[in-house]
């Protein structure tokens, strides 16, 4: 069975309990639980790390390449907006890579409005709640079946 | 039965026929007769507009909200970078409006990377290609079904 | 009997309905009412037009010059921070233009500060609600008048 | 009988004599006559006071506050483009203030193009010369007499 | 017998009324006559057009590729600075378009000196009055004939 | 018999050898030889310098203000970029200065896009190959034979 | 008894009447009547004063200099933000001054989040409220009892 | 009995080894023996911990929400300037932070003059050596006390 | 007997106490003795004030314009890098102002590099210590007698 | 036997996987392997590590100072353009740094232009491939030796 | 005899030819002999030359610190604006050098109120006209004879 | 044998007098001899010049590509931050160059941070002083020898 990777950044583990008039009540063991039982239903295995530490992240993008992971959903967090680091580790990598934010960040403070991931990932879906992951999932078996191009 | 509207801005008439590198040879008449059918299975109605003026699509956009309608998929082309009169529309209805992108903005010229539209959209979906549309339109019907809290 | 033309650009067909936190809850109906009853009351004659399309407003300040209209008062809408085809049209033109915001533009986001069509136009009136555009009446009326150097 | 106050910031005093071409030949002391009869005929009375100091009309804007006038008129002179301390008075105080300029500054130097004052004042009248006083006058008394939301 | 097309974009109507400082007191009809019999002299038609709508100068660009116009004089005004809409039309035909303005835009505002277009046109032509459209239309007959490489 | 100056800059001596992806394969040599026959067909002589030093330039540019040279076709190299002494000199002297660039700079280095010479020169041609030196060549004649005002 | 000076810039005459959501209700009298009290509890005179004149700032550090006080607390109020003079002043004074707000200004206005004095000041204390002069107090006097190295 | 946390950032494990000249010869070990007692006399406890992984400080601030420390004194380091991540933290913890640097930041380069932690921090201490981490130390203990309002 | 008025700014009182590697040891009252004596041989009276309000500054340059003082020497001070009232005020009056610093202005801090006041006075002298106010009387003196044009 | 540290970081665990068109087919252990044979022939040891957490970094510089190392070749990978962090990890050690990038990063992505760690190394050598790392080497050996004055 | 070089840059031999409006009708050669006449009554010899060559202006500079120039007057023309390599010159020499600007320099473009040459040269001397020059030779020839300390 | 050329730019004829804080005390003379020597013991002959004139090292530039040079070793001085015409003539060059300088430029003013060199160079050594040029000729040897792809 192929895999996804479901990959959250910093300060996402907290989801529930950070700021719930941006990021909604609900928690990461939750979205981790739904974004499972999509996968399976859809015939993938889904895996799920959140991480605090941006080594970390670049190790599981490294490994991900090395395991023939399908996909990867990465919510980077707050990285998104500084880590050259992590923009490497998926430029460097042939897993597709679609970026999900929870929160429309173009209506939050201007530093969340630049990615320096977006360059290098296959799409942003932006704004959508937990529901912009399963769309991420959606595309990246898309992509996976191959049976649309999709540019 | 609730309407959903396709809103395609400037130079979108020559989606198939302009820069397939870019966008893709598919034709705006193929993407909108998809998104019909994709719409109906889901019980909506969708009207797709293109229009390559300004003020067209600032009209179909109040009417909108004076027609009830439920959603707004909407690829503003390359207003996406400058009109703030449309970024008044959207502001000024109150039907969502979910901005798409065919192809990963952030990975062409630097003008493309900014859009004055992203603080007013629910949210916005980008470089998925043709799929994105129909992200959007599942992530309007989930909204218009209020059967899950989209923040 | 002279007349002065009343321009309202982009998205002030909604005035009443659009935010009206920010904009009031008067319609342009009885704005461009209460503007002719004011003219009228001064000996001229009002003619009011709101147009959503750049061009539209572009013609119809060539006509303005054209027709020997005797001062035009304009808010241009969001056109004001990016239309630099209205402030050529301004510029080529005698008749006074008398730029209005209903709204303290000053107050709000970054973009509405600057205004491309401030250097052509005779002066601003800003932050006065719909009696800022009465002002612009009495100032433009004053001018035609001559009975005093206005600079 | 309730009163508003007439401030005009540094060189104004040389009104008449300073720049002709730029703000006429009327001196300081005709403005402020005018005034006051304007005032007076609409049942207030108007104090002028025109100073090169900043810290006085800083002085002048809380005295305002503790005598219950009306409103204020305020020619900030040079001040409006680096005064944050007035910008600070300004908003400390509840009297309304309208900020007005003689002359179009958007068609001088690109310094006079930006008023740290603006975002704390009620509007701004800019460009009419004289008459934008008397046109300053009308509003505040219209927001006293509060016969009409003034927004 | 081969087309080319002569597009004059907003403000131009007012060539002659307008600023003759700037752009000298010919009116549009005596340019646009000029064109065609200069065209004619070497054998191919010319198509006068000239329009305020930005709307409609996109469709013009889009059906003059379909028409299999040889080439396009394109002088888009005050729209060269900020239309990115009309970049992507250029950018979206194969038809080659050669940028003119009448006057020295350097010598002018500094909000002239850039150009949206410049990118995806052949080139530009500025400053050299009425005789810049005249030396575009050679050029594109040259390229047209293709008896000389043009880079 | 009157004469024009074609002055090339720095680095223009490597024409034909230097990136022909950017330049084309013709020689400088080329390009002064079909030149001064361009100027003689007209009844002009034509001088054609080269030189990679910018105080030979400037030299050349006061010669030909005294020797009454009757227009200076000037391809200025990278010096376009930060010359101010050259820009001097030619706002300087009376001699009417065309600026040409062979490739079209604006799609190349941001570096390129602009130009500190252009708002003293009569205008530019760029993007137009050799036959943009031509078409130079043609626009210094007319003005110089007076026969129509160029502006 | 050795002295510290206490100053208050622009504006906190009005503390506890002045926008009490930002500063709190305490009154300037309270505050410098605490502060004279914390003072003399350490053995230290202080003489508090507030001015919303530059100069007599200005005045005020010389006099102070010359005065042998042993340190200065410094709420500069908007002068903060460019009063380059008041830099001066204090970059020619040995005596050591500490640069206090009351409120967070990083969390207001984007002007305020820059100082021009905090360059030539021993060091900030910021968004404490009243308890930050009390702190400030505490380092001058272990600055002057010199018990402990303090850099 | 309540705790406060004691973190220190990057390199400041170095204190009294690295630049003495900037930072004192004191090291990070005597800095928090002192703390401790300090926090001890007045009745709490503290803990110290310093790491140059910023994922570490992360899941630290994290693990003092969930914990009940009453205050944290947080100095940083480098990552003032750049750690999004960071901030994202602090917003998302109930904790009072108060932000402390050893040095006067202001007076070294200029990339130390932003803070991007200073705006969801209650306060800052700045420039006052060790004596920094006192004084902060004692404003999160009169918070926790709440024997005073500290706005 | 004409006069020259020398005009010190903020701080300069100071001079020979403040900062003495950067403005020297010898004190304001020796400057202006000197000044006094080097006008008197050439037969003008000069009179010299200092001040660190701005407001006195103006009101003096006001005055030198109504007392037909011959020239003035203004070292601005601090003023010269923000106070655009002083600009106003200088560009007001028609008696020559030659600005003066006694240190190397380019040599210190960035904000030092810019001067407001630069386009409104008729040069500036810099750098060259106490002697470069001698070179500043010379050069007023020389314009005043009009023996030669100085442009 | 004195000993060289050979620090590699974030993704150039990847070397010969990753971008083989910028970075080439060799991989980190070929390079490491080459690098310890080099400095064994010059009598010296090499420690080889790479990491892609900045963490790790910092502390292996950290120790680096401890353990008397004689130098490091640092090839940080993306950290360079954001990690103050390490920045002041340089900065706070003994331990002379030399910079070093595998390819000319000049020509790539603007963001990689700028290094906030150059100004604290002693060098950088960039775009020489592996055998950037060697020449590294042989400068580092040359200051450790001693026999020669390197600045 | 001593000796003094006055240096002018480019396109200062076109004085008294070159827009008189800027600079005057006199020319090069009787500035020359001026200042000859004028070091000569002061006892010092002069040297004059003028280059648009930059590679020569910096050979005279290194020239002039070889042969014991005492002081160097020196008008660098356009070179003031980007000359980093005459910067470099003037800074790697002992002779103190003086820059002229004939006209205010501030007056004018953009680009010409910023000197790269300023923070190396002693003292700046602007807008004096011809007589600027004659008071940095008496600047120069005072901080020669060293009868005062000019700082 | 084949040759390398050593190109050393404006100033650095004054090695070894010019500012030896920044360049050390030893001379061009003794770098050739030294480089001369080093290129012999590889088999190379190597030529040096050093030249104050942009045009002449442009002319060089050429000339090596011309005599077939094996690699060019070049120190621009300050020419590396702004000559675009020497960008252009080592772009249009197969020769291999690489860019040195003696100090570490980063360490140094702003305006050195950045070359418009680097872009167009093999590659970069900064900092290590004249040992900088041996490593750089070791690397054009390797590259000329290809016994090692270097990218």
């Amino acid at each position: 069975m192929k895999k996804i990777l479901l990959l959250n950044g910093p300060n996402l583990n907290r989801l529930g309990k950070r700021e719930p008039h941006v990021y909604g009540t609900a928690t990461l063991f939750e979205l981790e639980k739904k974004m499972k039982e999509a996968a399976l239903s859809e015939g993938y295995g889904l895996t799920a790390v959140q991480s605090n530490h941006e080594g970390v992240l670049i190790d599981l993008l490294h490994q991900a390449e090395d395991e023939g992971i399908a996909g990867i959903i990465f919510n980077p967090g707050a990285f998104t907006h500084y880590s050259y680091a992590l923009r490497d580790a998926i430029a460097g990598i042939e897993v597709p890579v679609i970026e999900v934010h929870i929160s429309n960040v173009h209506r939050r403070e201007a530093f969340r409005h630049h990615s320096v991931l977006a360059e290098v990932s296959e799409g942003q879906i932006v704004g959508l709640g937990f529901f912009g992951y399963e769309l991420a999932l959606q595309a990246l078996i898309k992509m996976h079946k191959g049976d649309e191009e999709v540019e």
